[in-house]
């Protein structure tokens, strides 16, 4: 595992391209047929990739470690997860376009439902439709608060994002989201002294929040979490040399994607129309992020076989991809979020790479055991792109 | 590999078990047949239990690396052992329940055997018996030289405890022992100048002692090692919010388990008592470590087919400690001391973990050839707890 600083030194702009497919929570356990989601779905083209590819395990932050996706990417961006801490509230919020500054305090939104005792009774408010969560939004958006001014924006469903500008805030607080249901709405407390004003503010703006939405149902309360305030990332401009683009459909992701200088693509609705998306604007960048989300929220629900078809329609995809011709291909997951456990997991993660130049293995097949043996072995997710580069000739020698 | 102040903040109490297992010097090499003394063992049990785990080898400080056994057991537990150097004189002391204060100055002693020219014969006084060693103790305890005051414990056969309790002792000083015989002692000299005092009264120790013993046969002198002072080690229960117990026969183990806030269990003479101690002692905490000794002793004493006994007697037991159900059982060794080379070794160190959750891999024996092919793939030591504690749900997510 290299420091950033260290590539940036040796990387060089060239011609190639890479992509980077991240099937998100990828990494599965196995059922009680004794078979993974991966090694139970068929998957002939990620099969004939991976033996042309070298393969492995990767962890995404370290063995034994259940990443959030923050983490998880910043590790397959080559970014150290330790080193740079994203708030949940920045990832969205920069993933619905709004001008994020300095400024300025996010923190994720959920609208729920709260009883007349104001017990919290469904901490997503049913999963409102995105057309309600803007009818809302439009009713709580641009208070202002002891002179700091309030943003409230439509994420998706039932999330949003709210942004509090104000001079000297702090992200040094703590969640309202008491993450169970039958309790009521935390007060938001600091975690450092110096963030007591900023406190007293998101308090008061719940509290109105409140009033407003009291008629309202399902969606009759917001939970807010992940205060963070902007985090400054080294650019893959910069670090890498590339010109990377963006394809992914939720708003964390390219909000993240975009904090490391990505230039995030109108992507559509669908995994097809990511690969469309992929395909129509191969030219123009030389490094590509493809997000796919419906691998990680399949593991989540817990729902098995609706993971193994996730797998197999992407596998339907590959060909697009392959036919593009990329000179480097990497298939991966930023972690593992299995089926039988229904939520992310810290169980080592299936990384495939291909390039002209790798020295490929014996695998045959694309399956987390048979990875085992792969020539990858098990990696840190942080060597993935230093890796990935060099196959793409895009790395320097280190030293004489 | 993780800094234990991160886990700190993601581990969480929960009502799950962990039992780590320790066959000490676990880890062989092939003899003449091709085989290690695991392989060569026959362990139906540890073959079943390898079918439903999550197999690999580990390195206890880091490749290549012959570790003591008290910065392998650091290692297992977590700790960073370039971080915390603990000596010798300390852990036995800790281990024989003496009450070690913040003014002592510990060392390990060997009764040796030395002929009428002063060279050592004997390293080990022919391993007398721990009566006679409780005898010659009781001559030598409660001496005091400028003002520092000595007692000299027993451990158990030719190995005792001294302790010189003072102010401003110094563990700035190298042994006597010089490791050979055909050697005299040597005299104890600094590493660092500020430790000359504790170098005087150390050697004026020794050559009363020579006097005392002078008699003797054969153990008529003392080697001295490992010179420690008092470490202050994060414990269990802070970092890992874990109930520990240590189960263990030998002194220096329980010291160490101690350091680390194990509460140490009667657990007899025997491996059989104990595997009964487990079970008796196996709904009053979350966490256990076993220490077994005798595959370290036969793999010092070069003796193959001891250890290949012994291997199968703890197989024995095995059904013991699956017929407790823990919700993650660990199998490994704290480093590796194979027979054929007859001491501690840098060679890898086989380990399974079991659990409900793992995501297990094809390995179907328990041997280190087998191993190679794991699902675990080649981790460090201090990976081991991070992994054991997700597998028992005991360690939340990281980030967003």
């Amino acid at each position: 595992m290299i420091e950033q600083e260290f590539l940036k030194k040796l990387s060089v702009k060239t011609d190639t391209k890479i992509v980077m497919l991240v099937m998100d929570g990828l990494g599965g356990c196995q059922n009680e047929s004794g078979e993974t989601e991966i090694e139970t779905a068929k998957h002939p083209n990620l099969d004939n990739l991976a033996k042309i590819s070298i393969c492995g395990l990767s962890d995404p932050v370290s063995p034994g470690i259940t990443p959030g996706s923050g983490p998880s990417h910043l590790a397959l961006f080559g970014y150290d997860p330790l080193k740079y801490e994203i708030g949940r509230g920045l990832l969205d919020t920069l993933g619905i376009d709004f001008e994020f500054t300095a400024d300025d305090l996010a923190a994720r939104g959920n609208f729920c439902t709260v009883n007349e005792k104001g017990v919290i009774t469904d901490r997503r408010a049913g999963r409102i439709p995105t057309e309600k969560n803007i009818e809302i939004c439009k009713k709580l958006d641009g208070m202002e608060i002891d002179s700091v001014k309030i943003f409230v924006k439509t994420v998706k469903e039932h999330r949003f994002s709210v942004i509090f500008r104000g001079k000297n805030l702090s992200d040094k607080l703590q969640d309202s989201d008491p993450q169970k249901e039958g309790l009521e709405p935390l007060d938001v407390i600091v975690t450092e002294k110096s963030a007591e004003p900023s406190a007293k503010i998101v308090n008061k703006f719940v509290q109105k929040v409140k009033e407003v939405l009291k008629d309202e149902k399902p969606a009759n309360m917001v939970l807010l979490r992940g205060f963070s305030k902007m985090v400054a990332l080294p650019k893959f401009q910069d670090i890498y040399k590339l010109t990377p683009a963006c394809i992914a459909i939720y708003p964390m992701y390219k909000g993240l994607a975009q904090l490391c200088g990505m230039e995030v693509i109108k992507s559509g609705d669908t995994i097809e129309t990511e690969f469309a998306t992929l395909k129509e604007n191969f030219s123009k960048y030389d490094f590509f992020y493809v997000h796919i989300k419906q691998t990680d929220s399949s593991g989540e629900d817990g729902d098995f076989n609706r993971k193994v078809r996730v797998i197999e329609q992407v596998d339907k995809s590959i060909p697009i991809l392959t036919g593009l011709n990329p000179d480097v291909i990497i298939i991966t997951g930023d972690h593992s979020t299995p089926a039988v456990i229904g939520a992310h997991s810290w169980h080592s993660v299936p990384v495939l790479i291909y390039s002209k130049k790798c020295r490929f293995d014996k695998v045959e097949k694309f399956s987390e055991t048979e990875f085992i043996s792969g020539g990858l072995g098990r990696i840190l997710a942080r060597d993935i792109m230093p890796i990935a580069l060099s196959n793409a000739g895009k790395l320097l020698k280190y030293g004489a």
